[in-house]
């Protein structure tokens, strides 16, 4: 008997013993590749050791280090990724399909990583929009805070992406600081054994924080608490089961889900044959309905058009099918697609096929029979334990009956609905009652924004393609992971990735209320009127091993005068008449009258509080949030004072941000103008001089 | 036999008739109202009305349009309020409960109202996060935006808060462009009616915005769709119970709750009797137990203190009650704590006691003996038929049972729990499973933050209360609506308020993918790619009513020299060795040698940009997003192109934003810097000229 494949827990590999298992075969073949079992696997412990373990490996590493394993965790799998390639054949991917799990699910770990160290500060607190005053005097201020839940994420996986999938949920979580526990879809727990397995042996993964369970997940739901979340990826109806447990139900534990929904694609009325529209359309639709063999749960199951273009839409279709599709053994050499997952699959497929005949539909492309394929061998033939499907279009007579917008054949399966006005096409869209995505391909931006004004509330996401953008675009099935991947409705009313708000949902948000200095040692950031330190050393001396938040640096008063206003104004060239003419400046109603340029009050202020010598402070990269205030008049005179507001040393140099709040005063003690200075400070004196580096890498 | 109270349905207001219907009596005397009863009521038909009627109404107006309609709203009630005041007593309120409910609702639509036009655009579509880069060459970008739910909000309040409570959700609704259904509790329910009527008299409210239905609505949620959504607050078990409802359980409803919890205010250990912090601590608890006689959401059900401190905290809680509470009916002069809403509320509260009790506590303030209070007339007496409960605080001797933590007596009922070390203290938080907020009463930062480290996931909200706000803080039991007010777990898992974010919650975030000129088109912001029009006429000649997006002013290029830098330099006082020095400046990892002032480059662009005439361009009020990308050595030549990005007219005055895309480039076309610059451009020519306005006004 075929041994069963090991899980990942507590630390160790485990593999189940026993009889029992359900066998998993080759898509194409028919062969048992291996038995698939959780029988005697502790899955109570499992969480628990998540929970101990797990949350404190994380706990110990900020976001930025958490990241930085990220990135080596990508390099380590694009090393080693031709097994992987290799392996997810006898699934039934074709090299093109497993481009988009296997260098996919790197991806998302390259991009998470990115993201990490470039959009998360240096710590274990993520804040959340600004300072809200809450009182008078500003001793009493709230805010926003993200911190970890401190719980285990329980990541329950569909077939069609054992690797990408996992991925895209494993890296938000390990980010945000939570341990995960994957349960893959049986059909393709091989391939998720196998990252894993590579993972594991680079020693880079901390203890505990990745668990694998293959095999069924019993009574797992009842050992979950406040803390814990799971993620689900699957069905709507294996969700809709999953929500009624009683822990999901009273909140207890937070439950998200992605669910294949019945997407579309709509065709504008501009977009005719001729047009790069129509061109962009077939071919899209074509990728959507012959990639993973149409096992997307963004897949095109509803192409959409002007009603007197479906018989061009379809034609173009097919003669692209006609000439692009070898549908065949993905060890083969030529094969351009695979077989389904399973011939479970496959009838399935079938199944929903026969339900929208019933429905009135018409199989204009392809038919229900089992197709002539190629072998591994080369040689052609029926393979009846193979899980092959041709791609199907159906078109509908008369009114589009409701099963259209409802039922789901998973495989490479659309259906063909003509509309009639602007109206009735985003009225169509939001027919399939919440979808992961619907594309719009047009260059009328009006026909564009009916579309959007009517259906972006039932989609994830709206991809907007033309002849600007269809070479370019990453296409209607594809999530990036810059971009929320869910949708409301039939999708599951969940999100993932969309970069930092995947790692956000990992974590709870907190409002945090108090005295600027307590929210300055809890955040790890200054908040303007907390203490401030003035020990008589320049902050600018100081390398990010010496400076400490709250280091101050406050300037004396230097006067303005008129002339200098002037020689500002003609050395700029800057000769706005609030500057220069008494008159007109006492009309407009902000100023007294004739008032010195906020540049010039911005660059005496770096004049002021500028250390010229060299020393750790390697340049001002930026400035954020300026807000001029009160007007300075000539006779007035400003002075500047610069206080180390949040320090991020980088994980791969040898220095690091430092953000700075910066704020101008006159010499009435009137604030005149703030806004933050971005500068970028040595991790310890001449550690980066002479190094080459650039300014904007992340 | 009492009238029925109306409901407000379809832009009229229905008065069921017919003898049923349930008896709403006054709090202190158990004098019958008003009966309330929806019977004959069509609720589909108000759910229809508000998706197209109310749909239809806020359409029309923009994010601050519908914000200027709550100033106005806000307005009519203030100057009515006297009669919602005197009302308000019937329910039991004593004139500072009302504060909270009355003042407190008002105050939702002010701070919405200033939010609304100072965080939210000039149009419907809102923006979320910076643009996202999808393609090398800028042809295929991404963002996330936000568009209003097509649906109806249907709000479920509870009685404690019948004005506050409504408005809180009916405002957020509202500026999201969603119409409400309110459906108010029973026991207060009149008191609903009373504003809502109010405000309907003001003319204010589109049609179809706000409608009213009192008494129960059976069936109502099988008439919800997709694109609806269900806020709700009241007991974590009846919001368990409406989360089964099948629309809820497939997502095809959006369902919130905010569900009363065991709110915890915890002690540190530096705050000794005789400290600030100490007293804070007490008078804090005093005002949370006797305020709205302790039927608050977020009252504190478990007081969590230094074991030692103990006796002493509720030695200082007993004097302060003795000292200030008059329990008695509120039209009666001096009385400072009212009744309960109802005698069933009583009977609850007492039986929740008594299940405390059982658990092994032991009432060491107050008893379940129906007290002593003061009538209407000034009288004192015991009043068998009126809600009144006297302040009672338990302590438990040995372990603290479970019962501390989950049963909740939702009256003047608080436990008091001694712990032993911060983690312990940290740990007790975490046993209520979930709560609105805790205070944290330290001045002790690293107290505070263990304590924010072990219990923020496990809170909506944490206040932190020492000598520096104790006379500023807003305090435990109020939420604000700056901030978040929500908790996961036992208190529901939902949020509101928060600012903007409870906006948010009544739209849908879709990822837009698109090129520049489309993603242009969809949110009436320019987007860096797009095109851009050089019509000859300078922008800055143009007024709101002139101007459009994409308008662009492009400068030539003006030579940098040595001298140039120099001139500055010296004029600044910013003698950075960067700018001064040749060979330091080289031996620094970011620049050639010696370069421009990143101020000088800015301040130059401002000299190319500007148009020095009086015009319809009054300021440049402030820049946003400032990167020095590229530097810019002595013989470089630097050029600016401006382009109008984004335009927000204000609704109050005569000018509104103008935001502009700022990019330097040098003269091999290099990107230098870039930034957005932002002015302040009159509506029309010539139109706020000599007007004394405020530049940072809402």
């Amino acid at each position: 008997m075929t041994a069963i494949l090991p899980s990942f827990v507590r630390g160790e590999w485990v593999t189940p013993t026993g009889d029992d298992g359900v066998d998993v075969r080759d898509a194409s073949t028919g062969e048992v590749i291996t038995r698939v079992s959780s029988t005697g696997i502790d899955l109570a412990g499992a969480l628990d050791y998540a929970r101990t373990v797990g949350q404190a490996s994380l706990g110990e590493l900020t976001f930025p280090q958490r990241a930085m394993l990220l990135k080596q965790m990508g390099q380590a799998l694009t090393e080693r990724k031709q097994e992987l390639y290799e392996l997810s054949k006898r699934a039934g991917s074709t090299v093109r399909d497993s481009g988009a799990d296997i260098d996919g699910g790197i991806g998302v770990l390259f991009t998470y990583s990115g993201k990490g160290r470039r959009e998360m500060p240096a710590g274990s607190v993520y804040l959340d929009g600004p300072v809200e005053p809450l009182s008078k005097d500003g001793t009493f201020i709230g805010r926003h805070i993200y911190t970890r839940l401190p719980g285990v994420a329980v990541q329950i996986n569909a077939f069609n992406f054992p690797m990408w999938g996992a991925l895209e949920k494993f890296a938000p979580a390990f980010l945000a600081g939570v341990p995960s526990v994957i349960k893959p879809a049986t059909p393709t727990a091989y391939i998720a054994e196998a990252w894993v397995r590579i993972l594991l042996e680079t020693g880079l993964v901390p203890d505990g924080t990745l668990q694998l369970i293959n095999g069924s997940i019993p009574g797992l739901f009842d050992h979950l608490r406040l803390g814990d979340l799971v993620a689900f990826t699957g069905s709507a109806s294996t969700a809709d089961r999953l929500r009624t447990h009683p822990n999901v139900q009273n909140k207890t534990v937070r439950f998200t889900s992605e669910t294949d929904s019945i997407n579309a694609s709509v065709l504008g009325p501009d977009a005719v044959p001729g047009t790069p529209e129509f061109d962009a359309y077939v071919s899209q639709w074509f990728v959507e309905l012959s990639s993973k063999a149409g096992q997307k749960c963004t897949a095109i199951r509803r192409a959409i058009v002007p009603a007197g273009l479906v018989d061009d839409v379809v034609a173009a279709l097919r003669a692209k099918i006609d000439q692009r599709v070898v549908l065949g053994d993905p060890h083969a050499d030529g094969v351009t697609m695979g077989p389904l997952v399973s011939v479970e699959q496959r009838d399935d497929v079938l199944a929903q096929v026969a339900k929208l005949v019933d429905a009135g539909g018409e199989l204009v492309i392809g038919d229900v029979a089992a197709p002539e394929v190629t072998k591994a061998d080369g040689t052609r033939g029926v393979v009846p334990e193979g899980a092959f499907v041709a791609p199907m279009v159906l078109t509908f007579a008369g009114a589009v009956p409701d099963a259209v917008h409802a039922v789901e054949a998973f495989g490479p399966v659309s259906s063909v609905i003509g509309y009639s006005s602007p109206s009735e096409a985003a009225s169509l869209v939001a027919r399939g009652g919440g979808s992961l995505v619907t594309s719009v391909v047009t260059h009328d931006p009006a026909f564009a924004t009916e579309l959007l004004s009517g259906s972006a509330a039932y989609n994830g996401r709206l991809l907007f393609l033309d002849r600007v953008d269809a070479k370019t675009s990453t296409g209607h099935g594809a999530p990036v992971p810059h971009l929320v991947h869910g949708g409301p409705g039939r999708a599951g009313g969940g999100e993932e990735l969309g970069g930092i708000r995947a790692v956000l949902h990992h974590m709870q948000r907190t409002a945090i209320q108090g005295s600027p200095d307590m929210l300055t040692a809890l955040t790890g950031v200054w908040h303007a009127g907390a203490s401030a330190v003035n020990d008589g050393v320049h902050p600018f001396r100081k390398s990010l091993a010496e400076l400490r938040i709250g280091d101050q640096f406050a300037s004396p008063l230097r006067a303005v005068s008129l002339q200098d206003i002037e020689t500002f104004a003609h050395f700029t060239g800057d000769t706005f008449y609030a500057h220069m003419n008494e008159e007109d400046a006492a009309a407009n109603p902000f100023f007294p009258g004739r008032v010195a340029h906020g540049y010039l009050l911005v660059s005496w202020a770096a004049g002021l509080f500028v250390d010229p010598a060299p020393g750790p402070v390697l340049a001002n990269y930026g400035l954020e949030n300026l807000r001029f205030i009160t007007p300075v008049s000539p006779g007035d005179s400003i002075r500047v004072t610069l206080t180390a507001k949040q320090i991020s040393p980088r994980e791969t140099d040898e220095y690091g941000e430092v953000r700075w709040d910066a704020v101008i005063h006159n010499d009435r003690d009137e604030v005149v103008a703030q806004y933050d200075v971005l500068t970028l400070v040595e991790k310890r004196v001449g550690a980066a001089v002479g190094a080459a580096v650039s300014v904007m890498e992340g």
